[in-house]
């Protein structure tokens, strides 16, 4: 049984790539989609492809149509979605990942520290699993091939 | 043609009276229901009815759950969604009320101030409508009975 | 917001009457569909009118083909179902209904016993909110409208 | 036709196994996925992973959380699904699976022993076929390629 | 609970009337709505309303188009569907009208003589109910007041 | 039977009036809706809202993001699409309405000039029902009471 | 692009053989699927698997349940389904496959007599094609890779 | 993670081509689907396959019903739209194409030259993304694999 993942979250260290090897050292059939990782690009992309737009929101807004895009084309292949929040930043786009997944039935497992725990409740409770960390994220899909 | 109108989002001031009633003013057909906004009453409502829980983790859930059966049956009914984010605190339920709204098709509009541009601009871009004040959210509501 | 509620469950005390009247001390707006709860009339209604069959495994099917119509036109109409697990039976009915409600997206709260706790996990883990008693059920029903 | 075949039921003795030998032997070109079998492995899911709970109702919702996310990845594949039921125990998953799968218009067969046909009704009238042993659901899913 | 049902079937005798004074007289709180029962209205109005049409071909779907049109805005909103099978006629839109109605999981109860058993075999396993009679398909009705 | 029709089409002429003082005289059951007709208020919504924008492009993008909600909120509410082309002006608005209505089941009516008949013969073809005259249109809706 | 497509309909002749090798001569990158052409086989199957019924009806039910669901396998596997109808007999099945393809999106064409056109009216309306021959058919299929 | 993309709109260039000789020079895991671009082919087809129609009204719906069955099996297998308008005709085609795939959750993007920005407003804010010339297209398409 091959699973394509999505991996929504934050983009401010590696822990896809951790992930990643962690899964293919254990052979697990599962493909990795992600958002675009590199921050600086991901803000610029709207700009990249369809030039100067006249302010900061404009910018915003073109940047995130296409980011959408991708994210949307990648939700829909995908058979499960892993949702990790670290400690810092808003990260409003990995909750609307998450609440998009759960809401198409995509099976979800939220990643998250134990200081997150309270503004995450209501989040964690829709979502089918919460861990940690990506370690517990990992043997949940293992278990899966149990 | 009678709408009803789900306000999601902050409840750390009285937005939703200030748009109920200006609303009412109006005379404009729309009921509104929202989630619970008293804070202490929403982080306590697991163990008020669940009992005491062993731990912060396990109070939270127990919450959450409830508070998350609330809205669903809310968000059904509801024919339109207003999420408003304030400057302040996480608000994942506000982002996860959001997305789950524009998921399930429902209309939505968003009210953020300037300062969240850019945090918020993937979410923005996937609503409906986004505006910076309540005054804009109502007017929304307004033409649709122009 | 009035809204439809569907007991699912057991049918072997006044449970839902209980909750009813309670309900309507209360002066929730809330309207109360359920199975057949005469066991007997349920058992018969088949034959009552079909005619009899030809033993018991199609007298069972033509029963379980009118209850099941029953059932399916109330549950599409309800906007909650309650489903209680008592301590007897097979209820095998009940975990069925939970199960459609559930999938169908019906907000569910599920009522057991604390015996229950461990053959009910699963189906507990994927309902809204588990409680023990009907009046915890009953508040949980009343927090809609706090 | 390829297809995938999701075996729900109970987890007391070796039907599984049966099942695939002999639809291995007639060649057919099924692949079976199945639930955690292993009963200690499933009851300690959530231990295992998540690490020591305060108590059993605790340790019973996270081991189903992970249990749950399993079928609902696994059922959301499947094309074709068998639920069993034993003589024995509550089997409250077996009937939450089937009744899952009935709702998601997944086509299903039910195998239950003659003296189940009574708690059953309801539920084997919502599924596709009824049978009583493994080789006749053999025969079900053999005529599919006759 | 108040219901509406469409009476699909054919359209050469009284049956929808006598099933209507039926269910008045027990004040079952149904509305019935059902395609046009006036052949030659039903065959003419593509004509009546478009104008004379280059042959016969042209003419039929003309009007299917209008009585499709009529079928589609009633079905949508019946929360139950009755379809009747007379002896005589090819009788395809009452085929037609049970298994879009099946496929919509509308409740449907199927209405047809001993004679028609076989060749209505796969449709009747399909319905949730099947009957004989007018009077036992008001009986399944009268059932959910019970 | 009481319905809702939502009027897409071109806003050039009274076509809207006409066929709702035309209805009433037949005293159906009708409520109509319909964008907002006032072209230059439908222009300048956005501004209107949002305020000033940086050029034309993010004018109208303002404008339509309005108009968008306001359509979707009564395309949900609605039983039946009426879609009427005129003869001038692309009227893509006009397309994207009918084609998102039949898309959604909507049974839809298309009310287009005999010179129009060639470039929307695909629309045309996947709609229930189309017309000529906002007579013929009518007399569809007064079928579904006949 | 490799479609699966679904032959109903009649089984009285050897229309689908011809289907298929005039598709293979062209070499569509097509896969075909069917119902259980063996008349004799289709009506045994009830009892070929479960063992002697009482009574005919009761035959029939478990025969039609066996192949309702190799037909639900099937047209769920499908991306296109092509319904024959023949001169003789009821053919209520072939009306039911064509009208549950149509009501799940599926691509749907019906080959029929020029002498069934008016029986056929309402089906041929809301099916994507309809033609007379399996000629006609093929070219409709081979359209696709035009 | 290997797409199929569907490219609507416009065949009076040669566009297509372009953007798939482009796509394979990068190398890109996409498969192009597309309308019939002969034009003449596209509007003979109905007469081609069905025979002389009485006229060109009926020429235009025989010829439809079959490229609109072409276009529902591609969209449906389709993971991407891509709806081109250019400068000339009414294009209501790919109007209905761009709508029905926004409606069905296609990813979409629109390319469309300044001209017609503000006709083509609202169909715009409905699309995930909107851009000028097919190499902005192309550059979406990449970053889905950056």
């Amino acid at each position: 049984m091959e699973l394509m993942v999505y991996l929504a979250g934050q983009i401010h260290d590696d822990w896809r790539e951790q992930l990643k090897s962690k899964a293919a050292e254990k052979k697990l059939p599962l493909t990795f989609v992600a958002p675009q990782t590199n921050h600086e690009r991901s803000d610029n992309i709207g700009e990249d492809i369809l030039g100067k737009q006249p302010g900061n929101m404009y910018r915003d807004d073109a940047a995130s149509a296409i980011n959408n895009f991708r994210t949307e084309v990648m939700m829909q292949k995908a058979d499960i979605v892993i949702a990790l929040f670290g400690e810092n930043y808003k990260q409003w786009n990995t909750a609307m990942d998450a609440s998009t997944a759960i809401t198409m039935n995509k099976p979800t497992i939220i990643v998250r520290p134990d200081s997150l725990v309270h503004p995450l409740k209501e989040l964690s409770n829709k979502a089918n699993v919460t861990v940690e960390t990506i370690d517990q994220a990992l043997k949940v899909l293992d278990y899966l091939y149990d």
